[in-house]
């Protein structure tokens, strides 16, 4: 039973000043500071349950993406939980297609962010009112534009097909978690010897951290018996930032190549930094070192440009990935149809929501293709291992060529924050979509007046 | 010689209650107020020029659009006009590709309509500076992402092969103008009543109104010898908004083609409201009444829905027209790369300014699809009218199947309004970019502080 009507709903610039250490650092975003917008609604119900949302940004053009929150805060003001998920569908379409506002977007850029960060925050507050069946999945996704693709109707066979072995999968995730990757130790703007020394790190420690409790968002009614910590054979997978320069590429993949040796497997990020034949061209200099998948090659907007460069570089045994600034579900059905790529990289704070996160899920795997989520950004780990593991567990039913990224910072600022476990997302056990931030963070974060900012800023005028 | 620093940027949210009158409705955008960010660029020049930019928005989210364009003021103010001209490739990537802002876009949406208010004030103060040659142009284009399709060497051909023939062209232009269409008379909020009335008017009228002085952009540089109004034989195009309802489409659609007879041109408008089958079956049904083309059938994202669209309806005569809504030029390139669309519909204020419909426009001569620009909005007719006239004298050279959409309502809030003879734009003859309002309007318009808001808001509350 949901309960309660939307009372209020706040918005927050949340800025972490991670530009001033280089991390997260590539050949497009120099001097990202990871920020997001972050969202609170309160319901006028007993329980006193509250939802939490997020966005990711970069720094700058946070406080665009709050003031798009607030234009769109009249569409949940003073509605009813009840009749939101009802018929989210409609209400995710009525969000996005406000005639006024789609304009800006539509479904696209700043508005749509907006967009991810309230509904996020919806389903954080649905996730820790109830459970949710495939049906009821269903009955969020809004179709519109992809039906030559995906029907409802086979939305539902893939989940009803979803449902065999589901318990056993269930069983492995809450024992073994959801293979991860890192990228912490090879951003753009780090050192070779930085660089060396974090890779010999991440090599040796397996980023074991001590467990917490934790939970499936209710999408998937995972069985929440504890798990034992024996993991999966460690195989380590490390992706490495390239593009801004091929004789500095070329050093730093051999750098890392050597480290890992020839078994371990290798992923580069070019971050969009390339046209079409340059990327072609440029890869085919770094085959030497066997990478899995070059991720961003181009334009995310290039759906004819990624089918060109998949081609070329299949012989080469070289994959292409993309997503993390797809934005919306259009994009990646076109990807899809096109052969585009090889490896889909949902983000769970680009696209509208677990609503349209699903749809992408389902068209993926009609497609058979392996998503593996873009999750650096602060709190992108902690929305998408739901959705990963969610992936798993009622859709993909395969480990096979996937993996999540993680990266290990600003976890802390989380009230339930990740589980890593050798190498692995541990499936989360509250309640929720591990959205909420810790008020102490939030305060001293908020720009321009939280007290980081306001160092900095001062700083910065002297 | 280029002069002045900017030493200041001011942003307005300028909105126009359309939505009382049902003007501009569609089968999506059902009650736009018609509305603009307006940025005014001022420099220390003693010449006192200013440059007036805007981009057009739907009423709501104005002032995110706003708050963008603050977002991205701190790349424009203290610079040189003449450092950001002289390497003005490099000035539009620096906005666009913000390292942290270009995260929130990159290159649509939100950021990407600031982009375009910001550079089309730049556009205004230079084009009133000084005339411009073909390789100063093309050095304001990035063609980053499209240099598998076009090259800058092409685009130089290109241009060059525009040389011949362009004194007999301007002399055209200046003599006829360029052929317009109208939507106004049919807009989907109208009644059958309305819109018989005002397609009568429109049979009858020519739209001939006093003309007054004007000039073209020095894009081209063109003869500013007087013209004589002998005009075009006269060809009306009459658009009509469909997707809503078919029983009604079809009602319409016959009242139509009833007034004009069987030799006007008749187009089709569905406004993104259908996927891609619906969008085949619909206009299959509609076929009997002989639309030139359809118009966004579906979500402007996809290109592969928009290629089968294209490849269902050819048989039938029927081509397929889109680009208002499509947010930057790799979105084109893939277009014009997948036979998408018979008639491509730049928006001068959704691309990043000049500098990317230039792109666009070369890469449309290219592949031989002809230029039919959106111009519905409150300023798009003035400012695409300087582009469509370019697109004619330098680039394309052909008026087949070319005309460029007209509306005939808010421009007696433009200092510089368009002047339309006998169903054909007029060259404008005042240097700029056509692009200031009238102070008075602005102030009477001002979101929400604005006389004509702060009536119609109070009246709300009441």
């Amino acid at each position: 039973m949901v309960r309660g009507r939307i009372c209020s709903l706040s918005v927050r610039d949340v800025r972490f000043p991670t530009s001033l250490g280089g991390h997260g650092s590539d050949a497009m975003h120099t001097d990202p500071d990871y920020s997001a917008a972050y969202v609170v609604l309160e319901t006028d119900a007993e329980d006193g349950l509250k939802g939490y949302g997020i966005t990711f940004t970069l720094g700058k053009g946070t406080e665009v993406v709050v003031c798009a929150v607030n234009a769109l805060a009249h569409h949940v003001l003073n509605k009813d939980l009840g009749d939101i998920v009802g018929d989210f569908r409609g209400f995710y379409r009525q969000l996005t297609s406000d005639g006024q506002l789609r304009w800006i977007g539509p479904e696209k850029g700043v508005v749509h962010l907006a967009t991810a960060a309230i509904l996020n925050a919806v389903w954080d507050l649905w996730a820790k009112q109830e459970g949710k069946d495939p049906r009821t999945l269903l009955s969020c996704i809004d179709f519109r534009y992809i039906t030559d693709v995906l029907t409802e109707e086979e939305a539902y066979e893939i989940l009803q097909k979803g449902q065999v072995g589901k318990k056993e999968r269930e069983g492995q995730m809450l024992m073994h978690g959801y293979p991860a990757y890192t990228t912490s130790c090879a951003w753009l703007g780090y050192s070779d010897d930085t660089l060396k020394q974090l890779c010999t790190e991440a090599l040796k420690a397996g980023w074991t951290r001590p467990a917490v409790g934790s939970s499936l968002l209710s999408l998937s009614c995972v069985n929440m018996d504890p798990w034992t910590s024996e993991g999966l054979p460690l195989d380590k997978w490390f992706k490495v930032k390239v593009g801004a320069d091929l004789q500095d590429d070329v050093r730093r993949c051999r750098l890392i190549r050597n480290m890992i040796g020839p078994e371990k497997t290798l992923m580069m990020d070019a971050n969009q930094r390339w046209d079409v034949p340059e990327a072609v061209k440029w890869m085919s200099q770094l085959a030497e070192f066997k990478p899995l998948w070059i991720e961003e090659p181009t334009s995310p907007d290039d759906i004819l440009g990624h089918a060109a460069i998949s081609k070329a570089l299949a012989p080469l045994g070289i994959g292409v990935a993309t997503g993390e600034q797809c934005h919306n579900r259009v994009i990646f059905k076109q990807l899809l149809q096109a052969k585009a790529l090889q490896f889909l990289q949902i983000d769970s704070c680009r696209l509208g929501s677990v609503n349209e996160n699903l749809s992408v899920l389902l068209m993926a795997k009609k497609f058979e293709i392996p998503v593996c989520p873009h999750a650096g950004g602060v709190g992108l780990c902690e929305l998408v291992q739901h959705l990963i593991i969610f992936d798993f567990i009622s859709v993909s039913a395969s480990l096979q060529n996937r993996m999540c990224e993680y990266v290990d910072h600003l976890h802390e600022h989380f009230r339930y924050p990740v589980i890593i476990k050798k190498a692995s997302y541990m499936p989360p056990k509250d309640a929720g979509y591990s959205t909420e931030m810790k008020e102490e963070s939030v305060k001293k974060h908020q720009y321009p007046d939280g007290e980081v900012w306001k160092k900095l800023l001062a700083a910065q005028e002297n």
